[in-house]
Formats: C-alpha cells, sequence, structure tokens
C-alpha cells in the first residue's frame, strides 16, 4: 500500500474553457494520459454539474488505476482546478508514471499559478517524511 | 473551490474481513456513511480487484460528491486502507460534515494504527498555512 499521492490546486488556468467545462472530453484526454502515463485504468466516472444561471458549472472527472486514482475537479467560474494523482507501488514503483501523469494534466489546464503538494501514502511510521 | 482534503491509512484493521474485498457491501457503507454526513453523492464506482491465487484481493469505493469525492482503497493481505475525504466549500463550510464521514470510515475499520493528513486545497498563497 506505499505510494505516492501527488495534489495540485491551479488558479487562472489558460486554457480553452471546455476542458473544464465538458465532463466527455476531459474524461477522454484524462483516459489518453493515464495511458501515456503506463497506468491502469479499471473504471472510470465523469459528472457533469448543473449551470445555476449563466455561469458555466464544473465537471468530475475520476478513473479508477490499478494503482489507485486520478481526479480532476474544476470550477470554470474560477478558472480552478484541483487534482489527484495517488499511486501505489503494488508491483513496482510507479512515483514516475505518477509525476509523468500529473505533468500532463499541468500542461492540459495551463495555469498562471498551481499550488503541488506531494504526501507519502502508506508509509510505516518510521520512516515517513510528510509528517516528521 | 478552497475546501479541506483528509487522508489516512489505516493498519491491522480489525473490522470483519469482508469490509475490504466485498466492493458492494463496502461501497453501500460508504453511500450510507456519506448520507448520514450529510454530504450529497452525484455518482459511485466501485471496484472489485481480481485474486491472484489464494490472496483476497481489494477493492476501491469512489463516491462523487457535490463537495468533491469519498476515495477508498483496500489491501486486504495487510488488513490496510486508505482513506481520501475531500470536500470543497462550495455553498458553505463542509468541515465538519468531512470530519463526520471520516470518523465513520474510521470506526468501520477500526485500524490498530491510523496516520492521518489533513491538506487545505484551493487556498490562496498568503494564507495557506499547510505549506508556509
Amino acid at each position: 500500500m506505499q505510494g505516492l499521492h501527488l495534489t495540485a490546486d491551479l488558479y487562472r488556468c489558460r486554457c480553452a474553457p471546455e476542458w473544464l467545462t465538458d465532463a466527455a472530453g476531459l474524461g477522454s484526454r484524462c483516459r489518453e494520459a493515464v495511458a501515456a502515463a503506463g497506468l491502469q485504468p479499471v473504471g472510470e466516472l465523469f459528472h457533469a454539474f448543473n449551470p445555476m444561471g449563466d455561469a458555466p458549472a464544473g465537471v468530475t472527472a475520476t478513473i479508477l488505476l490499478a494503482e489507485s486514482h486520478l481526479c480532476v475537479h474544476t470550477w470554470p467560474e474560477l478558472g480552478a482546478v484541483t487534482l489527484d494523482v495517488y499511486v501505489c507501488n503494488f508491483g513496482g514503483d510507479h512515483s514516475t508514471k505518477a509525476r509523468t501523469l500529473m505533468q500532463a494534466l499541468l500542461a492540459l489546464f495551463d495555469p498562471e499559478e498551481a499550488r503541488q503538494h506531494s504526501l507519502a501514502r502508506g508509509t510505516p511510521v518510521a520512516t515517513d517524511t510528510t509528517n516528521p
């Protein structure tokens, strides 16, 4: 269960606006990015929220992986996105694949600012460097 | 997009073993816990991995929320589980609901040891206390 959980909160995304509103399109792009990173999808779920008034509504794209999961949430009214890429190291160290997937999504959304965190998951107490 | 992302890595779970192997049963229990916490599900995806040999295989349960998501991954061969409860504060502060959901899942799995982290998501740079 040891693994790497990368998070990124993206602000003022400069990508085409539809990447933040088109659940099927974003889901398809996520599927491609997962495959390109060498990760193994085992399920997927894409959800488009209902617009309130004239404001565009966000979407959620989740791909379950043999290695754990990818979750994307968008806030088109803010040009904002949150990303979660979590891979456990079952069968090998998948950290590089996780970073490749994160970089692909950062390139897709092209934010002016990104706040990123890295969390070691499932790490024995004595060697966990994230909470010394 | 401001919100709270709670993670927990659970070791040596003392619950009934089927909570770590029965995707439909775990999914149903997660659905109940989401409702009891006052969070709003908008989609769900439960996946059971194929056993390799005689060892039991894990499951993944994901519930997409109006407020963001819940993800549960299990490793029955280790008695281990990882939990992610992420709620954005769209329409109000849902932090208490997130903590309620996390507590319900901790009580369900009953681990001997739990390593928990809390990450502020979507927080402006000047006030983010997780990465000073």
